[in-house]
Parts: structure tokens; C-alpha cells; sequence
């Protein structure tokens, strides 16, 4: 196999409906998004998963990827093997070896159309960079987490994840299914333009720097004490200062935050209750293009 | 135990959490809800699917009060038996006799704050006329569905399912609980007014009654073929005329509502994809509250 081969994975979560849907349907007509001659290969990534409408069987397969749990051999729970068995068939080594991985999320938070970006790997800071430029959507950039790891984009050279919200876990609504055709299209519309050779960077990259994780307030016994305030349900990527409300308690008592100013991101994402994360604080910022991503991204793109 | 019992249910649903978690805060704090000398049976319906916040284990337990299932000795899915624990243990025969059952729910679908009455028992519609005309909330009549029975507040002499939404499974926002908090302290006041006479009906209730579900268009192996319409989601309770928007394929062609006017409801409700039901259409009527009906909620209320 020869040319750029795009790994195109939906439902990795398998409560996040909206993007197998719309492969499926791209499966049956051609014609539903052009390719521009890039290969695709369209993949589900949690089939047990989705067919039973839950995020996963046995454990989260989008923190699946760490070397340690890819290189446990006495772990064969449902999603490391999967993730196994993925990287086997689409990994850079693999059967069918895909140099980009692109994998489409949904989220009940009030996301919009995101990226993902798992720590600063040029080619992908570079592809973020146009996509941004393209449809000027945010960017959040993940590091530094220990309790978060083995993300599935992370195991191939070059890739993200695509976040659009808000949508409930196992609705399919046509707004999210378009957002997601969108994004599908101008990913594939940049790689063809690196291709030719026709890229046109911005200047700057805005990023939203991943800081560190808020949990709700809970009792001794984990019991959760408060909501998500009211005034910031729904305001992800808008800043959040001090002394504004951050939870609620039932008794009407407001939690304010106590911080210097921070942009909240995944505020109230269903999933994460597990993983006591009640939203994500991230920080702004402005990174110059440097020429360094563009050539990584172009030696991906032209292997 | 002499007085009025009620017995309250949240958790029905082990993936809408919202009103567990008001009712665990209500038991932590008694001042929370005025209960006004109402004795309160407050109970998780399915607490071992709220633990691992799926709608079910083994089957829907809002469809399992039908007297073939109860019934059935060789039936032991867990949500059967949970049926008859509750009734044995809340039934107006039990332990703890109960007269009237309010079924706490949330939904994918924009229903706002809504109540859903099953059958045309004269008790649940004086009770709902008297609800209606403290809240302007509106009313869903199920009847007549022989794919849907078996609901929990039918093996009551009174009650009915109080559906807020939008909300997506497995999330908990203030918004949600304070709707909750504030139908459930209508019902209790509400109670407690016709317990010392002093209730004061409305001269109609405005009812929604159900005509029949639509289920999404799908092809020959069940896949859905196409989204509710963008232009449809989230209209709840609007009028659906000829011609009207209903769904989306994704090669952009919409299939348009063909039919009489009626009034949809839970569009696009997650749980109901499982169930072949993409919205249930329903028929707008004002209904002459009846002496009967009145007559009927003293009785349960007085008894």
C-alpha cells in the first residue's frame, strides 16, 4: 500500500453513537464526503461496545494504549486486547499501517466542535493549526496527567481527537452528525493540501493548556455534596475567575471558584463522573507556528 | 401506620440520577423539602443499575408491573423480582402500605417539566388537573399501547411519573434538581390541601393523549436511516403539522410529517432507540374536570 492511509476511528466510546452512525452511512455512499484521495480506513472502535450502547465493557479503551497495559500479557480485559488487536491491524506497523489517526468523539459537555491534542507532538500541533485556521475551533491540549494516559491517537505518529458536544450518550442528532461530516471534511481537505504541498499555516496556534482537574464536592463517603452550578453549566471555553460561582449545593450555599483566572473545559461530562473529574481547568495561550511542526506534519503526510 | 402514605420513587432508571440524588440529600437533610405531615416512603427504584448508572440489568422495571409478569414464578430477571419486593414491601396491601406513587424520571427529550399518567384513573387526573393548575405544566396521557405496559404507578391506586428533560443520562445538573424539587413540593402540597378539604380544582385539565409512536426510518437490517430533523428536535409539545420537517437522511433529503395535526413528545429520547420509538405522537384535548375524579382523590387521600 502506497500514499497517506488515514486511520478513522469512531466509537471508541461505545455510547457515543453519532460518528459510527455517520461512517456507516459514508460506507454505503461514497459520495457523502470526499476523500480527495486520501485512504481511509473506517474503523468502530469499540463494536461490543456500541452494540450494547455503554462507553466500554471492561475498561475505558481510549486510556487502553499505555505501553504498560498494551505490554501486559496477563491483561486480555475486552479493551486491551482491542487495542491490541487495532494497533496490529492499523498501526504504523501493521497490517494496514495508517500514518494518522483520527478519532471522533462526542461529549454532554457544551464543547462545540474541539481538538484533542495529546502533548506537544509537532506533526499534530501542525495539523491542529490548520484545521484551527480552517473553521477556527478550539484547541485543548492534554499533558502532564498521570491519572490520565494511553490514549489511542498517542499510539500512532500523528493524530487527535475530535470532541463535539453537547449531545447525551446514545442520541443520534442530526447536528452532531453534521459538526462531525464538517470536521471529517477539512481534516481530509488539509492532509490533501499538505499533499500538493498547498498548506497555508496560520502564524499562531491558540491552545488551551491542560492545568489540572476539578472534582465535584463529595462527603466522606464519595457521595457527590453539589452540582455543577447552574450559571456555568453549558460554559466551557469561556474563562472563569475568582469568587465565580463554580457548584451548588442543594441547601442553595454557592462554591465559588478560588483561583487565578482559568478556562474550563468538559464541565459536567457524564463520563467522567467515574473518573471524579467534574470539569477540566486549562490555560490560553498563544503558540507561534514553528517550522519545525510543519516539516514533522509534512513528513508524515508525504511518507 | 394511619395517614397518608407516598410512596416516591427516583432511580426507576438506574442512568437518571438526578432525582436519587435530590431524595439521598432530602434524607441527609429533612429541611430541604417541606414534607407538611405527609408520611414519605422515599426509595431507589433499580439501586443496583443507579450503581453502575445503566437504565436496567436484565429488563426495563417501568415494564414490569404487568400482572403476567408478576405473576410469571419462573421470571427471575432482576428487575422482576425488584417489582415484587416493592410491592410487597409499598403495595397497598404491603408492609408499609403506600396509596399513592410518584415515579421521579429524566429524559434526553426537551419535555420541561411534565407529568405522565397512564389509563384514565379518575384519582390521577383530579391529581394532575390540581398539579396543572399550580404549574402549567403539561400533561402526557399513555394509553392504549399494548407495546408499552407494565408501568410502576399503575400497581398503585394513584399515581403518576413525573418526566423532566432535557438531560442527558448519567448527569447531574442543578437545573434538573431544582425542577424536581419544585413538582415534588407542588405534589406535597398539593396532597396535604386536599387532606384538609381545601383543595381547589380547575374547571378543565389539558391533556395530551396518546395516538401512536413513530420509530426512525431504517433499512432492511434495522439501521436507522435517518436523524430526527433538526428543525424537530427539542420542539416537544409543538404542533406537528402537514408537511412539517420529521427526519433527516444524511444525503440531506428530509422525509416531512404526513398526517393531521398532533403534538409530539419524547423526540429523540435515548432510551426509547432500543424500543423502536423515534417520538410518540399525541392529540391535544381539554377534559371537563370531573366530580368523580375528585371524588376518587379524597378517597385515596382520606383514607
Amino acid at each position: 500500500m502506497s500514499g497517506t492511509q488515514l486511520l478513522l476511528v469512531a466509537g471508541t466510546h461505545g455510547n457515543e453513537i453519532n460518528a459510527p452512525w455517520l461512517l456507516d452511512q459514508w460506507g454505503k455512499n461514497p459520495d457523502l464526503i470526499k476523500a480527495r484521495g486520501i485512504g481511509v480506513a473506517k474503523v468502530v472502535g469499540n463494536p461490543a461496545a456500541l452494540k450494547v450502547c455503554r462507553r466500554y465493557l471492561d475498561r475505558d479503551l481510549n486510556r487502553c494504549f499505555s505501553s504498560e497495559l498494551l505490554n501486559a500479557p496477563t491483561v486480555l480485559d475486552h479493551e486491551v486486547v482491542r487495542a491490541r488487536n487495532l494497533l496490529a491491524r492499523y498501526g504504523s506497523k501493521g497490517e494496514i499501517p495508517c500514518q494518522i489517526a483520527i478519532d471522533l468523539h462526542s461529549t454532554t459537555s457544551s464543547m462545540g466542535t474541539s481538538l484533542v491534542v495529546y502533548g506537544r507532538r509537532p506533526a499534530d500541533l501542525a495539523f491542529a493549526s490548520l484545521i484551527q485556521a480552517r473553521l477556527g475551533l478550539p484547541v485543548y491540549l492534554h499533558e502532564g496527567d498521570a491519572a490520565q494516559d494511553g490514549f489511542l491517537v498517542e499510539s500512532w505518529p500523528c493524530g487527535f481527537v475530535i470532541e463535539i458536544g453537547p449531545v447525551p450518550q446514545g442520541s443520534l442528532q442530526a447536528k452532531i452528525v453534521q459538526q462531525t461530516r464538517l470536521v471529517l471534511e477539512a481534516c481530509l481537505e488539509v492532509i490533501s493540501r499538505v499533499k500538493a504541498g498547498l498548506d497555508e499555516y496560520p502564524p499562531q496556534l491558540v491552545v488551551h493548556r491542560h492545568l489540572r482537574s476539578l472534582d465535584f464536592p463529595r462527603d466522606v463517603n464519595g457521595i457527590i455534596q453539589a452540582c455543577v452550578h447552574p450559571d456555568l453549566q453549558g460554559k466551557d471555553w469561556i474563562p472563569l475567575r475568582l469568587g465565580d460561582p463554580l457548584f451548588l449545593r442543594p441547601d442553595g450555599k454557592v462554591i465559588e471558584f478560588n483561583g487565578d483566572v482559568v478556562v474550563p473545559v468538559f464541565i459536567n461530562e457524564a463520563a467522567y463522573v467515574e473518573k471524579r473529574i467534574a470539569m477540566s481547568l486549562t490555560q490560553r495561550e498563544l503558540w507561534i507556528v514553528a517550522n519545525a511542526w510543519k516539516a514533522a506534519l509534512t513528513k508524515v503526510i508525504r511518507c
